[in-house]
Protein backbone atom coordinates (compact mmCIF):
# COMPACT_ATOMS: atom_id res chain seq x y z
CA UNK A 1 0.00 0.00 0.00
CA UNK A 2 1.61 3.16 -0.57
CA UNK A 3 1.77 6.12 1.63
CA UNK A 4 -0.62 9.39 1.73
CA UNK A 5 2.03 11.86 0.18
CA UNK A 6 -0.12 15.08 0.13
CA UNK A 7 1.33 18.60 -0.32
CA UNK A 8 -1.98 20.79 0.53
CA UNK A 9 -5.14 19.47 1.96
CA UNK A 10 -7.96 21.28 3.46
CA UNK A 11 -10.16 20.07 6.05
CA UNK A 12 -13.59 21.65 6.72
CA UNK A 13 -15.20 21.47 10.27
CA UNK A 14 -11.61 21.25 12.14
CA UNK A 15 -11.87 22.85 15.56
CA UNK A 16 -13.59 19.24 16.96
CA UNK A 17 -14.43 16.19 16.79
CA UNK A 18 -13.09 14.14 13.30
CA UNK A 19 -11.97 17.37 11.64
CA UNK A 20 -9.68 18.28 14.56
CA UNK A 21 -8.57 14.21 14.53
CA UNK A 22 -7.33 14.59 10.89
CA UNK A 23 -5.62 18.00 11.66
CA UNK A 24 -3.65 16.14 14.36
CA UNK A 25 -2.85 13.05 12.26
CA UNK A 26 -1.67 15.19 9.01
CA UNK A 27 0.78 17.00 11.74
CA UNK A 28 2.21 13.94 13.12
CA UNK A 29 3.01 12.12 9.72
CA UNK A 30 6.79 11.78 9.01
CA UNK A 31 6.25 14.71 5.59
CA UNK A 32 3.58 16.63 7.07
CA UNK A 33 1.71 18.53 4.62
CA UNK A 34 2.98 22.25 3.17
CA UNK A 35 -0.24 23.62 4.05
CA UNK A 36 -2.86 22.04 5.98
CA UNK A 37 -6.15 24.73 5.90
CA UNK A 38 -7.94 23.77 8.90
CA UNK A 39 -11.68 25.41 8.34
CA UNK A 40 -14.44 25.88 11.41
CA UNK A 41 -17.14 29.29 11.47
CA UNK A 42 -15.46 30.72 14.34
CA UNK A 43 -11.37 30.42 14.41
CA UNK A 44 -11.56 32.69 17.60
CA UNK A 45 -14.23 31.58 19.85
CA UNK A 46 -13.49 28.97 22.62
CA UNK A 47 -14.48 25.73 20.35
CA UNK A 48 -11.44 26.41 18.38
CA UNK A 49 -9.08 26.74 20.99
CA UNK A 50 -7.30 23.44 20.64
CA UNK A 51 -6.91 24.18 16.85
CA UNK A 52 -5.44 27.84 17.55
CA UNK A 53 -2.98 25.51 20.26
CA UNK A 54 -2.03 23.52 17.28
CA UNK A 55 -1.05 26.62 14.94
CA UNK A 56 0.70 28.52 17.23
CA UNK A 57 3.50 25.45 17.14
CA UNK A 58 3.12 24.55 13.27
CA UNK A 59 3.05 27.78 10.70
CA UNK A 60 2.27 25.04 8.12
CA UNK A 61 -1.54 24.91 9.65
CA UNK A 62 -3.06 27.75 8.42
CA UNK A 63 -6.82 27.96 10.01
CA UNK A 64 -9.52 30.07 7.86
CA UNK A 65 -13.34 30.88 8.83
CA UNK A 66 -15.46 28.98 6.90
CA UNK A 67 -19.81 29.01 7.16
CA UNK A 68 -20.44 26.08 4.83
CA UNK A 69 -23.81 27.12 4.42
CA UNK A 70 -22.98 30.68 2.88
CA UNK A 71 -21.80 31.24 -0.96
CA UNK A 72 -19.86 34.14 0.07
CA UNK A 73 -17.78 33.30 2.93
CA UNK A 74 -17.00 29.85 0.93
CA UNK A 75 -15.57 31.95 -1.97
CA UNK A 76 -13.63 34.13 0.63
CA UNK A 77 -12.74 30.95 1.79
CA UNK A 78 -11.25 29.53 -1.50
CA UNK A 79 -9.42 33.14 -2.21
CA UNK A 80 -7.50 33.07 0.88
CA UNK A 81 -6.79 29.16 0.06
CA UNK A 82 -5.46 30.53 -3.45
CA UNK A 83 -3.36 33.05 -1.68
CA UNK A 84 -1.13 30.91 0.56
CA UNK A 85 -0.66 27.80 -2.69
CA UNK A 86 0.54 30.43 -5.25
CA UNK A 87 0.61 28.86 -8.53
CA UNK A 88 1.01 25.31 -6.79
CA UNK A 89 -2.37 23.06 -6.21
CA UNK A 90 -4.44 21.88 -3.53
CA UNK A 91 -4.36 17.82 -3.21
CA UNK A 92 -7.09 16.78 -0.92
CA UNK A 93 -10.24 18.11 -0.05
CA UNK A 94 -11.63 16.52 2.99
CA UNK A 95 -15.70 17.78 3.49
CA UNK A 96 -16.16 16.82 7.08
CA UNK A 97 -17.93 19.42 8.60
CA UNK A 98 -21.62 18.36 9.26
CA UNK A 99 -24.68 18.17 11.29
CA UNK A 100 -27.57 16.27 12.54
CA UNK A 101 -30.42 17.30 14.30
CA UNK A 102 -31.97 14.14 15.97
CA UNK A 103 -36.07 13.98 15.54
CA UNK A 104 -38.04 11.22 14.97
CA UNK A 105 -40.13 11.36 11.63
CA UNK A 106 -43.33 12.66 12.61
CA UNK A 107 -41.60 15.57 14.50
CA UNK A 108 -38.95 16.68 11.45
CA UNK A 109 -40.01 19.81 10.22
CA UNK A 110 -38.65 22.05 6.87
CA UNK A 111 -36.19 23.89 8.53
CA UNK A 112 -34.62 21.11 9.85
CA UNK A 113 -34.41 19.66 6.58
CA UNK A 114 -33.24 22.26 4.72
CA UNK A 115 -30.66 23.44 7.32
CA UNK A 116 -29.36 19.55 7.76
CA UNK A 117 -28.74 19.55 3.77
CA UNK A 118 -27.73 22.80 3.46
CA UNK A 119 -24.70 22.33 5.67
CA UNK A 120 -24.06 18.18 4.77
CA UNK A 121 -24.87 18.04 1.18
CA UNK A 122 -24.78 21.26 -0.43
CA UNK A 123 -21.56 22.76 1.11
CA UNK A 124 -19.67 20.04 -0.20
CA UNK A 125 -20.98 20.76 -3.70
CA UNK A 126 -19.81 24.68 -3.52
CA UNK A 127 -16.72 23.22 -2.06
CA UNK A 128 -15.92 20.91 -4.59
CA UNK A 129 -16.61 23.87 -7.05
CA UNK A 130 -14.53 26.45 -5.26
CA UNK A 131 -11.71 23.54 -4.93
CA UNK A 132 -11.60 22.94 -9.26
CA UNK A 133 -9.40 25.46 -9.74
CA UNK A 134 -6.67 24.39 -7.69
CA UNK A 135 -6.91 20.69 -8.48
CA UNK A 136 -5.84 20.74 -11.59
CA UNK A 137 -2.30 21.72 -10.97
CA UNK A 138 -2.06 19.24 -8.29
CA UNK A 139 -3.43 16.75 -10.61
CA UNK A 140 -0.54 17.73 -13.60
CA UNK A 141 2.13 18.51 -10.88
CA UNK A 142 1.80 15.31 -8.79
CA UNK A 143 4.89 12.68 -9.14
CA UNK A 144 3.34 9.43 -11.12
CA UNK A 145 1.74 7.14 -9.03
CA UNK A 146 2.53 3.49 -10.87
CA UNK A 147 -0.61 1.83 -11.71
CA UNK A 148 -3.06 4.58 -11.15
CA UNK A 149 -4.28 7.41 -13.10
CA UNK A 150 -6.41 8.64 -9.87
CA UNK A 151 -5.37 8.54 -6.26
CA UNK A 152 -5.55 10.82 -3.40
CA UNK A 153 -1.99 11.64 -3.26
CA UNK A 154 -2.58 13.77 -6.45
CA UNK A 155 -6.01 15.02 -6.41
CA UNK A 156 -9.23 13.89 -4.40
CA UNK A 157 -12.28 15.09 -2.74
CA UNK A 158 -13.31 12.96 0.10
CA UNK A 159 -16.94 13.66 1.76
CA UNK A 160 -17.63 12.34 5.00
CA UNK A 161 -20.45 10.40 4.64
CA UNK A 162 -22.33 8.12 7.48
CA UNK A 163 -23.75 4.56 7.06
CA UNK A 164 -26.67 6.44 8.13
CA UNK A 165 -27.11 7.71 4.19
CA UNK A 166 -27.54 4.12 3.32
CA UNK A 167 -30.32 3.37 1.56
CA UNK A 168 -30.34 -0.17 1.48
CA UNK A 169 -28.97 -0.82 5.00
CA UNK A 170 -31.45 1.76 7.25
CA UNK A 171 -28.66 0.93 9.63
CA UNK A 172 -29.57 1.85 13.20
CA UNK A 173 -32.90 2.42 12.35
CA UNK A 174 -34.18 1.03 15.57
CA UNK A 175 -32.06 3.46 17.99
CA UNK A 176 -32.33 6.69 16.13
CA UNK A 177 -34.74 8.14 12.92
CA UNK A 178 -32.80 11.18 12.17
CA UNK A 179 -34.49 10.97 8.89
CA UNK A 180 -33.60 15.15 7.82
CA UNK A 181 -29.67 13.79 8.53
CA UNK A 182 -30.38 10.33 6.65
CA UNK A 183 -31.39 11.84 3.85
CA UNK A 184 -28.81 14.64 3.63
CA UNK A 185 -26.07 11.90 3.56
CA UNK A 186 -27.88 10.18 0.91
CA UNK A 187 -27.73 12.63 -0.99
CA UNK A 188 -24.09 13.83 0.00
CA UNK A 189 -23.45 9.98 -1.62
CA UNK A 190 -24.85 10.99 -4.73
CA UNK A 191 -23.28 13.86 -5.00
CA UNK A 192 -19.59 12.25 -4.56
CA UNK A 193 -21.12 9.70 -7.37
CA UNK A 194 -21.56 12.63 -9.56
CA UNK A 195 -18.45 14.22 -8.81
CA UNK A 196 -16.66 10.98 -9.35
CA UNK A 197 -17.78 11.43 -13.07
CA UNK A 198 -17.66 14.76 -13.43
CA UNK A 199 -14.06 15.55 -12.09
CA UNK A 200 -12.35 12.33 -13.78
CA UNK A 201 -11.42 13.88 -16.62
CA UNK A 202 -9.97 16.77 -14.09
CA UNK A 203 -7.82 13.90 -12.43
CA UNK A 204 -9.73 14.14 -9.06
CA UNK A 205 -10.78 10.85 -7.22
CA UNK A 206 -14.25 11.13 -5.37
CA UNK A 207 -14.94 9.02 -2.69
CA UNK A 208 -17.81 8.63 0.42
CA UNK A 209 -16.81 7.94 3.06
CA UNK A 210 -17.99 6.48 6.93
CA UNK A 211 -15.84 7.25 9.62
CA UNK A 212 -17.33 4.56 12.42
CA UNK A 213 -19.80 5.47 15.22
CA UNK A 214 -17.27 7.42 16.62
CA UNK A 215 -16.30 8.97 19.98
CA UNK A 216 -17.56 12.62 19.49
CA UNK A 217 -20.46 15.07 20.56
CA UNK A 218 -22.35 13.85 17.72
CA UNK A 219 -21.78 9.60 17.61
CA UNK A 220 -22.80 10.24 21.82
CA UNK A 221 -25.48 12.13 21.31
CA UNK A 222 -28.89 10.99 23.25
CA UNK A 223 -26.67 9.19 25.71
CA UNK A 224 -25.06 6.41 23.27
CA UNK A 225 -21.59 5.09 23.93
CA UNK A 226 -19.77 4.88 20.63
CA UNK A 227 -17.19 1.88 20.03
CA UNK A 228 -14.38 3.36 18.32
CA UNK A 229 -12.42 6.32 18.90
CA UNK A 230 -11.35 9.63 17.29
CA UNK A 231 -7.77 8.46 16.74
CA UNK A 232 -8.54 4.82 15.50
CA UNK A 233 -11.78 6.28 12.62
CA UNK A 234 -9.36 8.77 10.98
CA UNK A 235 -5.87 6.10 10.88
CA UNK A 236 -8.47 4.08 9.16
CA UNK A 237 -9.57 6.60 7.14
CA UNK A 238 -6.40 7.46 6.52
CA UNK A 239 -5.16 4.25 5.25
CA UNK A 240 -7.97 3.76 3.37
CA UNK A 241 -7.55 6.92 1.91
CA UNK A 242 -3.68 5.85 0.97
CA UNK A 243 -5.13 2.10 -0.49
CA UNK A 244 -7.92 3.99 -3.38
CA UNK A 245 -6.98 3.97 -6.93
CA UNK A 246 -9.04 4.98 -10.47
CA UNK A 247 -11.01 1.99 -10.00
CA UNK A 248 -12.42 3.21 -6.41
CA UNK A 249 -13.63 6.51 -7.17
CA UNK A 250 -17.11 7.32 -6.84
CA UNK A 251 -17.48 4.34 -3.93
CA UNK A 252 -18.67 4.54 -0.39
CA UNK A 253 -16.24 3.03 1.82
CA UNK A 254 -16.34 2.63 5.67
CA UNK A 255 -13.26 3.57 8.03
CA UNK A 256 -12.02 0.04 7.64
CA UNK A 257 -11.88 0.18 3.83
CA UNK A 258 -15.83 -2.14 3.23
CA UNK A 259 -17.70 -1.12 0.54
CA UNK A 260 -21.23 -0.06 1.81
CA UNK A 261 -24.33 -0.53 0.11
CA UNK A 262 -25.67 3.13 -1.42
CA UNK B 1 -53.18 -9.43 -9.14
CA UNK B 2 -55.61 -7.68 -6.99
CA UNK B 3 -57.30 -4.94 -8.57
CA UNK B 4 -56.72 -1.71 -6.68
CA UNK B 5 -59.75 -0.68 -5.01
CA UNK B 6 -59.58 3.03 -3.80
CA UNK B 7 -62.13 5.00 -1.81
CA UNK B 8 -59.93 8.34 -1.36
CA UNK B 9 -56.67 9.30 -3.03
CA UNK B 10 -54.57 12.84 -3.00
CA UNK B 11 -52.36 13.35 -6.00
CA UNK B 12 -49.91 16.50 -5.87
CA UNK B 13 -48.51 18.07 -8.76
CA UNK B 14 -52.24 17.02 -10.61
CA UNK B 15 -52.77 19.68 -13.01
CA UNK B 16 -50.54 18.36 -16.16
CA UNK B 17 -48.20 15.71 -16.55
CA UNK B 18 -48.37 12.62 -14.80
CA UNK B 19 -50.28 13.71 -11.76
CA UNK B 20 -52.94 14.89 -14.44
CA UNK B 21 -52.58 11.25 -15.74
CA UNK B 22 -53.35 9.62 -12.70
CA UNK B 23 -56.41 11.69 -12.15
CA UNK B 24 -57.68 10.36 -15.27
CA UNK B 25 -57.26 6.97 -14.93
CA UNK B 26 -59.00 7.28 -11.23
CA UNK B 27 -61.95 8.47 -13.39
CA UNK B 28 -61.90 6.12 -15.40
CA UNK B 29 -61.91 3.22 -13.27
CA UNK B 30 -64.82 0.68 -13.37
CA UNK B 31 -65.03 1.62 -9.68
CA UNK B 32 -63.72 5.38 -9.09
CA UNK B 33 -62.61 6.31 -5.52
CA UNK B 34 -65.13 7.99 -3.51
CA UNK B 35 -62.92 10.86 -3.50
CA UNK B 36 -59.66 12.13 -5.68
CA UNK B 37 -58.20 15.20 -4.13
CA UNK B 38 -56.30 17.17 -6.51
CA UNK B 39 -53.50 19.64 -5.79
CA UNK B 40 -51.73 21.93 -7.80
CA UNK B 41 -50.70 25.48 -6.99
CA UNK B 42 -52.80 27.69 -9.02
CA UNK B 43 -56.37 25.94 -9.39
CA UNK B 44 -57.60 29.08 -11.39
CA UNK B 45 -54.46 29.49 -13.73
CA UNK B 46 -54.45 28.50 -16.94
CA UNK B 47 -52.27 25.25 -16.53
CA UNK B 48 -55.47 23.89 -14.35
CA UNK B 49 -57.84 24.24 -17.40
CA UNK B 50 -58.05 20.45 -17.77
CA UNK B 51 -58.26 19.84 -14.37
CA UNK B 52 -61.10 22.20 -13.82
CA UNK B 53 -63.07 20.86 -17.27
CA UNK B 54 -62.47 17.09 -15.49
CA UNK B 55 -63.77 18.67 -12.41
CA UNK B 56 -67.13 20.17 -14.18
CA UNK B 57 -67.64 16.78 -14.88
CA UNK B 58 -67.00 14.93 -12.14
CA UNK B 59 -68.49 15.75 -8.34
CA UNK B 60 -65.98 13.09 -6.87
CA UNK B 61 -62.74 15.12 -8.45
CA UNK B 62 -61.95 18.01 -5.85
CA UNK B 63 -59.38 20.69 -6.72
CA UNK B 64 -57.44 22.21 -3.62
CA UNK B 65 -54.60 24.52 -3.44
CA UNK B 66 -51.30 23.44 -2.57
CA UNK B 67 -47.87 25.00 -2.58
CA UNK B 68 -45.84 22.30 -1.56
CA UNK B 69 -42.93 24.11 -0.59
CA UNK B 70 -45.11 26.19 2.15
CA UNK B 71 -45.87 23.92 5.58
CA UNK B 72 -48.92 26.51 5.99
CA UNK B 73 -50.56 25.71 2.28
CA UNK B 74 -50.05 21.91 2.82
CA UNK B 75 -51.60 22.35 6.43
CA UNK B 76 -54.67 24.24 5.02
CA UNK B 77 -54.73 21.56 2.26
CA UNK B 78 -54.95 18.68 4.96
CA UNK B 79 -57.54 20.36 6.84
CA UNK B 80 -60.04 21.08 3.46
CA UNK B 81 -59.36 16.83 2.59
CA UNK B 82 -60.22 16.25 6.30
CA UNK B 83 -63.77 17.98 6.00
CA UNK B 84 -64.69 15.93 2.74
CA UNK B 85 -63.07 13.09 4.31
CA UNK B 86 -65.76 12.91 7.35
CA UNK B 87 -64.31 10.34 9.39
CA UNK B 88 -63.49 8.15 6.83
CA UNK B 89 -60.11 7.53 5.99
CA UNK B 90 -57.51 8.26 2.69
CA UNK B 91 -56.38 5.27 0.91
CA UNK B 92 -53.60 6.91 -0.95
CA UNK B 93 -51.38 9.57 -1.08
CA UNK B 94 -48.84 10.14 -4.47
CA UNK B 95 -46.34 12.55 -4.22
CA UNK B 96 -45.98 13.39 -7.52
CA UNK B 97 -45.41 17.11 -7.66
CA UNK B 98 -41.93 17.60 -8.41
CA UNK B 99 -39.32 20.12 -10.41
CA UNK B 100 -35.85 20.08 -11.81
CA UNK B 101 -33.24 22.32 -12.76
CA UNK B 102 -31.43 21.25 -15.49
CA UNK B 103 -27.78 22.33 -15.09
CA UNK B 104 -23.83 20.47 -15.04
CA UNK B 105 -22.39 20.08 -11.40
CA UNK B 106 -20.15 22.91 -11.79
CA UNK B 107 -23.46 25.89 -12.39
CA UNK B 108 -25.69 24.29 -9.33
CA UNK B 109 -25.90 27.02 -7.00
CA UNK B 110 -27.10 26.92 -3.22
CA UNK B 111 -30.54 28.18 -4.29
CA UNK B 112 -31.12 24.94 -6.72
CA UNK B 113 -30.16 22.59 -4.48
CA UNK B 114 -32.46 23.81 -1.72
CA UNK B 115 -35.18 25.19 -4.02
CA UNK B 116 -35.48 21.56 -5.37
CA UNK B 117 -34.78 19.57 -2.37
CA UNK B 118 -37.65 21.23 -0.79
CA UNK B 119 -39.89 20.33 -3.46
CA UNK B 120 -38.90 17.00 -4.37
CA UNK B 121 -37.78 15.40 -0.89
CA UNK B 122 -39.10 17.76 1.93
CA UNK B 123 -42.64 18.26 0.41
CA UNK B 124 -43.27 14.46 0.68
CA UNK B 125 -42.17 14.52 3.93
CA UNK B 126 -44.68 17.01 5.13
CA UNK B 127 -47.44 15.79 2.75
CA UNK B 128 -47.18 12.09 4.79
CA UNK B 129 -46.90 13.81 8.05
CA UNK B 130 -50.31 15.67 7.41
CA UNK B 131 -51.64 12.74 6.11
CA UNK B 132 -50.84 10.32 8.42
CA UNK B 133 -53.80 11.26 10.62
CA UNK B 134 -56.24 10.07 8.10
CA UNK B 135 -54.56 6.89 7.20
CA UNK B 136 -55.24 4.80 10.23
CA UNK B 137 -58.77 4.83 9.60
CA UNK B 138 -58.06 3.90 6.41
CA UNK B 139 -55.74 1.09 7.29
CA UNK B 140 -58.64 -0.38 10.05
CA UNK B 141 -61.62 0.75 8.03
CA UNK B 142 -60.94 -1.18 4.88
CA UNK B 143 -61.97 -4.78 3.70
CA UNK B 144 -59.55 -7.41 4.66
CA UNK B 145 -57.26 -8.34 1.64
CA UNK B 146 -56.12 -12.01 1.52
CA UNK B 147 -52.22 -12.96 1.94
CA UNK B 148 -51.26 -9.39 2.71
CA UNK B 149 -51.22 -7.08 5.94
CA UNK B 150 -49.86 -3.86 3.90
CA UNK B 151 -51.51 -2.89 0.31
CA UNK B 152 -51.92 -0.01 -1.64
CA UNK B 153 -55.69 -0.39 -1.56
CA UNK B 154 -55.11 -0.23 2.15
CA UNK B 155 -53.33 3.07 3.23
CA UNK B 156 -50.08 3.85 1.08
CA UNK B 157 -47.96 6.32 0.83
CA UNK B 158 -46.23 6.35 -3.19
CA UNK B 159 -43.21 8.68 -3.69
CA UNK B 160 -42.80 9.45 -7.42
CA UNK B 161 -39.17 9.44 -7.68
CA UNK B 162 -36.92 8.59 -10.57
CA UNK B 163 -33.79 6.47 -11.92
CA UNK B 164 -31.96 9.88 -11.84
CA UNK B 165 -32.16 9.23 -8.09
CA UNK B 166 -30.36 5.68 -8.33
CA UNK B 167 -26.99 6.20 -6.91
CA UNK B 168 -25.99 2.62 -7.95
CA UNK B 169 -27.26 3.40 -11.62
CA UNK B 170 -26.09 6.99 -12.08
CA UNK B 171 -28.68 6.67 -15.13
CA UNK B 172 -28.35 8.70 -17.83
CA UNK B 173 -25.18 10.46 -16.54
CA UNK B 174 -23.99 10.94 -20.22
CA UNK B 175 -27.04 12.78 -21.49
CA UNK B 176 -28.02 14.92 -18.47
CA UNK B 177 -26.13 15.73 -15.02
CA UNK B 178 -29.01 17.41 -13.22
CA UNK B 179 -27.19 17.21 -9.74
CA UNK B 180 -29.52 19.01 -7.41
CA UNK B 181 -32.55 17.12 -9.01
CA UNK B 182 -30.60 13.41 -8.52
CA UNK B 183 -29.43 14.61 -5.16
CA UNK B 184 -32.95 15.08 -3.87
CA UNK B 185 -34.49 11.83 -5.75
CA UNK B 186 -31.86 9.76 -3.87
CA UNK B 187 -32.93 11.88 -0.77
CA UNK B 188 -36.83 11.06 -1.36
CA UNK B 189 -35.64 7.34 -1.91
CA UNK B 190 -33.86 7.62 1.49
CA UNK B 191 -37.38 9.25 2.61
CA UNK B 192 -39.52 6.29 1.31
CA UNK B 193 -37.21 3.88 3.21
CA UNK B 194 -37.67 5.82 6.61
CA UNK B 195 -41.77 6.03 5.92
CA UNK B 196 -41.73 2.62 5.10
CA UNK B 197 -40.23 1.57 8.49
CA UNK B 198 -41.98 4.33 10.69
CA UNK B 199 -45.56 3.95 9.10
CA UNK B 200 -45.54 0.07 9.00
CA UNK B 201 -47.26 0.00 12.54
CA UNK B 202 -50.03 2.39 11.18
CA UNK B 203 -50.60 -0.30 8.40
CA UNK B 204 -49.18 2.07 5.12
CA UNK B 205 -47.42 0.78 2.96
CA UNK B 206 -44.39 3.08 1.14
CA UNK B 207 -42.81 2.61 -1.86
CA UNK B 208 -40.84 5.07 -4.19
CA UNK B 209 -41.56 4.63 -8.17
CA UNK B 210 -39.40 5.51 -10.98
CA UNK B 211 -42.04 6.86 -14.12
CA UNK B 212 -40.09 5.96 -16.79
CA UNK B 213 -38.66 8.12 -18.89
CA UNK B 214 -42.01 9.96 -20.00
CA UNK B 215 -42.96 12.32 -22.41
CA UNK B 216 -43.99 15.46 -20.10
CA UNK B 217 -42.78 18.71 -19.88
CA UNK B 218 -39.84 17.70 -18.01
CA UNK B 219 -38.81 14.56 -19.56
CA UNK B 220 -38.56 16.35 -23.10
CA UNK B 221 -36.92 19.14 -21.89
CA UNK B 222 -33.87 19.98 -23.64
CA UNK B 223 -34.92 18.59 -26.81
CA UNK B 224 -35.11 15.01 -25.58
CA UNK B 225 -37.80 12.41 -26.69
CA UNK B 226 -38.87 10.28 -23.87
CA UNK B 227 -40.00 6.99 -25.51
CA UNK B 228 -42.98 6.19 -22.56
CA UNK B 229 -46.49 8.02 -22.97
CA UNK B 230 -48.07 9.31 -20.19
CA UNK B 231 -50.85 6.66 -20.56
CA UNK B 232 -48.52 4.07 -19.98
CA UNK B 233 -46.88 5.06 -17.44
CA UNK B 234 -50.01 5.49 -15.10
CA UNK B 235 -51.26 2.31 -16.71
CA UNK B 236 -48.16 0.92 -15.94
CA UNK B 237 -47.71 2.52 -12.37
CA UNK B 238 -50.94 1.36 -11.48
CA UNK B 239 -50.64 -1.93 -11.94
CA UNK B 240 -47.55 -1.95 -9.88
CA UNK B 241 -49.40 -0.70 -7.24
CA UNK B 242 -52.16 -3.00 -7.44
CA UNK B 243 -49.48 -5.78 -7.53
CA UNK B 244 -47.55 -4.75 -4.30
CA UNK B 245 -47.68 -6.67 -0.35
CA UNK B 246 -46.33 -6.22 2.77
CA UNK B 247 -43.02 -7.42 1.65
CA UNK B 248 -42.52 -4.36 -0.93
CA UNK B 249 -42.57 -1.97 1.64
CA UNK B 250 -40.13 0.17 1.74
CA UNK B 251 -38.80 -1.08 -2.16
CA UNK B 252 -37.62 1.49 -5.30
CA UNK B 253 -39.18 -0.06 -8.64
CA UNK B 254 -40.17 1.22 -12.07
CA UNK B 255 -43.12 1.42 -13.65
CA UNK B 256 -42.84 -1.62 -15.50
CA UNK B 257 -42.53 -3.57 -11.62
CA UNK B 258 -38.80 -3.89 -11.97
CA UNK B 259 -36.81 -3.56 -8.53
CA UNK B 260 -33.93 -0.31 -9.12
CA UNK B 261 -30.92 -0.36 -7.12
CA UNK B 262 -30.45 2.62 -4.41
Amino acid sequence: MAELCISSVLVTGANWGLGLGFVQHFLRMPNPPQWIFATCRDPKGQRAQDLQNLASKHPNLVIIALEIADPASIKAAAAKVGEHLGGSGLNLLINNAGMDKPKMLEAERLEDMTETYTTNTAGPLLMGQVSLQHYSTAAEGSLPIPGSGLSCSKAAIVNISSIGGSIGSAFGWDLIQIVSYRCSKAALNMLSKCQSLAYKEHGILCVALHPGWVQTDMGSAAGHAPPVTVDDSVQGMLKVLSSLSEKDTGTFRDWEGNVIPW
